[in-house]
């Protein structure tokens, strides 16, 4: 048979969580968002993103981590790689800026796994696909998932205007609605791999 | 940076298409099908079935071979493994009989690839999730599917009820209404992988 390669996961009631002074969005509204990714293409050309998929378990089920702003929108923790920048040192980067503590004594150290999806902005819109449509030779946005290997005990802080979420995969799965079409097809892309759910 | 595993595709006019004898649904009727399935179920235990993603390219666009029947329903082709056999040696024998002629020296020598997703089907009913659902400790069926490698030339024997069709990523995604949640997340699934189009 063939054997699904392995994540494993620990329970949430593994993790420590504090909190850090606030990240702001850079922008207050979708049009000053896309009129900055022009800005920013302008300048550097395709920005490319990469964002991280954190597993833990509960009631034997995966969950994964999601920062929701406000009441309603929800992230993966990740962001905009700088030109030149490599993907797993710009992930690591961003997932300790987004959930890790000041002090250089208390940063996890974040093992990045395998790409799960990459995603394309052929506009200046928000619409993404999963995959370069035909005829668009200058896609403004290029994101990366990755899966991030958690340790068994790892201190989180959150920026105070955010909350951390663990969402099983069952609330995720076809809810475009509420989680949008990158995260709520993450179940799909995480249904090959065998979860060891270590109860330590 | 980080390579993405790389899929060669060849143009659909690489590939020669006959037809063969028509290959019957074994039910006529989806409650017949769960029918069967249940005295399947009793007889053998969970049902495990393999279904192969056969990638052309046409206009520089990764396009899937699905078999069509009658007007609207299109499935990949693969299906259930005889009990303990093996999930790759399996896959061979099912895209033999659904798409290789008879005579044994124009089978296609099948390169099994990848494992992109693994479906559940948790009771005898048509829904199917991407993970076993909590608190289901006897699922009825896990689906497996399959990247399948086609080389620059093949011959495909098609049986005759059925049609076989090239369907373009863009065609698939976000298209659950035609194609049904396992196939049209299929793009999402396969955007990891970076597509070598090779033009002869």
């Amino acid at each position: 048979m063939v054997t699904s390669p392995v994540v494993n996961t620990y329970p949430l009631s593994s993790y420590t969580f504090g909190t850090k002074e606030p990240k702001m969005e850079k922008d207050t509204s979708v049009a000053d968002r896309l009129a900055r990714m022009k800005v920013n293409y302008m300048k550097e050309g395709m920005r490319t993103s990469v964002e991280g998929i954190l597993l833990v378990q509960e009631h034997n089920h995966p969950h994964i981590l999601l920062l929701q702003i406000g009441n309603t929108f929800c992230k993966l923790p990740g962001g905009r790689l700088k030109p030149g920048e490599n993907e797993i040192e710009g992930l690591k980067r961003k997932l300790s800026s987004k959930l890790a503590a000041n002090s250089p004594s208390l940063q996890p150290d974040w093992q990045i796994g395998e790409c799960v999806a990459i995603w394309w902005r052929p506009n200046f819109e928000t619409i993404m696909y999963p995959y370069c449509p035909p005829h668009i030779t200058k896609p403004k946005e290029c994101k990366k998932l990755f899966l991030v290997h958690l340790s068994e005990r790892e201190y989180f802080a959150v920026p105070k205007n955010l909350k951390l979420l663990a969402v099983p995969l069952f609330e995720l799965y076809d809810n475009v609605q509420r989680y949008g079409p990158v995260i709520s097809t993450i179940p799909q892309q995480l249904s090959r791999f065998q979860f060891n759910m270590i109860h330590p």
